[in-house]
């Protein structure tokens, strides 16, 4: 038993049904979207266009509930601690098991997950203020355009670190090995630039402060794809609750290039 | 005939005195400090302690006036455009040709220089605006000590090229690739934290504009090892004069990492 495999025994037992964020360490998270086939097509062709915001770590086959390439002896339906279901847009439910709402066109995809990419930052001695407070990292909708695809659309979406100078650079060396969780940085220093007015107002998770020695640095954000599929309203679609990523058996150094 | 050698050719007949910003492309050009024995020890010390400003492409060997490992054919007595020497700190010649001064004791060292990074900027259309403008890059003193290593001890200088954060971001990424140039910034950003007041007044170099959607990126400078050897004042120092550099066969690429 690896201690991944562990968190996801744990969930399809219905044992936990917490966040996942610190535990098994080493090993990659994931964000999940699932939708059906008819959609699917096009948030493929989405995802492969915004490779910041939406990098594919495994897309299952069609009606297969396990991501082989990631995790062989996964379950979709029963292994995330909890999932969020959503009609038209809306959120109707927040189940720790999906098993009776699967149906043989949904397709499923993996998206890498900024987890990877902070344990690099702070095996480096860069920790991260939202950690450090225990607070969700602060993100925030951009005046930046994904590029569209089909039905798809929306604004990039980016979460922010305050980082000094110093670090700054750092975390751009650090994070630029990691494509698949996000990559290097999108921007920095200059938030106006991003349409962002007030850096004390995030669009989601916790504001952090930001010390006159810091710049805040910005990531492209995993939270864009579903972000992005809410405002487009599916019919219906089922992604992990926030913060409860499904745990891959891929190391995070496994990410790494370069 | 290489066209790193055709350069070095030109200046050991006198043909050629001028600088080399440009010339021999894709060979990585240096910055010469040759010391007598007494003080070279000291000065191996000091660059192997600060390598950001002092990267060390070659360091001959004693009375030897080739850098085998970079130019197995090149005569350092002769083969740069213009020299610059100094008696106790204090700028006495600025000859084109030094070999009437040789001493058997001297010892040259070759240290990185940043025409390297800049291709590879420019390659990736990142223009560096103080090229673009015909003039010398800004350069500043910082409040950042470099580490004292026996006689010489002095403060870090800088360049300085403005950037807008997007490619501010990829210039960190593309110049980590090149430790031996100077690497990735040493700041960006923030410049009261290095202790410079006003932007518009280099210590060294020419002033350029910074446009409000751009940050100033600071690279650890090649000048610094000169201004350092400079206020120590040893009794004889010769170095390359400003811009006239030493073209090694070295290709910029073979410096990359990663």
């Amino acid at each position: 038993m690896t201690a991944a495999r562990d968190i996801r025994t744990a969930c399809r037992r219905g044992e936990f049904t917490g966040q996942t964020s610190g535990l098994a360490a080493g090993f990659a998270q994931a964000n999940l979207v699932i939708l059906p086939r008819d959609w699917a097509d096009d948030f493929l062709l989405f995802c492969q266009r915004n490779p910041k915001p939406c990098p594919l770590l495994a897309v299952t086959d069609v009606g297969g509930p396990t991501p082989d390439t990631v995790a062989a002896d996964a379950d979709l339906r029963t292994d995330l601690p909890r999932y969020r279901v959503w009609k038209n847009g809306e959120l109707i439910a927040e189940p720790a098991d999906i098993t009776d709402r699967w149906q043989d066109d949904f397709v499923s995809f993996l998206i890498g997950c900024s987890f990877t990419f902070e344990s690099a930052l702070e095996r480096a001695g860069i920790p991260a203020r939202h950690i450090e407070l225990g607070v969700n990292v602060p993100m925030f909708r951009t005046n930046i355009l994904c590029q569209p695809a089909g039905r798809f659309h929306g604004p990039l979406v980016v979460s922010m670190r305050p980082l000094t100078p110093v670090d700054a650079v750092r975390a751009v060396q650090i994070t630029a090995r990691y494509p698949d969780v996000h990559g290097a940085p999108v921007h920095l220093g200059l938030p106006e630039q991003l349409g962002i007015a007030d850096l004390s107002q995030p669009d989601f998770g916790d504001a952090v402060p930001i010390r006159d020695d810091e710049l805040p640095v910005f990531w492209a954000c995993g939270v864009t794809p579903q972000a992005v599929a809410t405002a487009v309203k599916p019919p219906l679609m089922i992604t992990h609750s926030p913060g409860c990523m499904f745990v891959t058996d891929l190391r995070d150094e496994s990410l790494a290039v370069g």
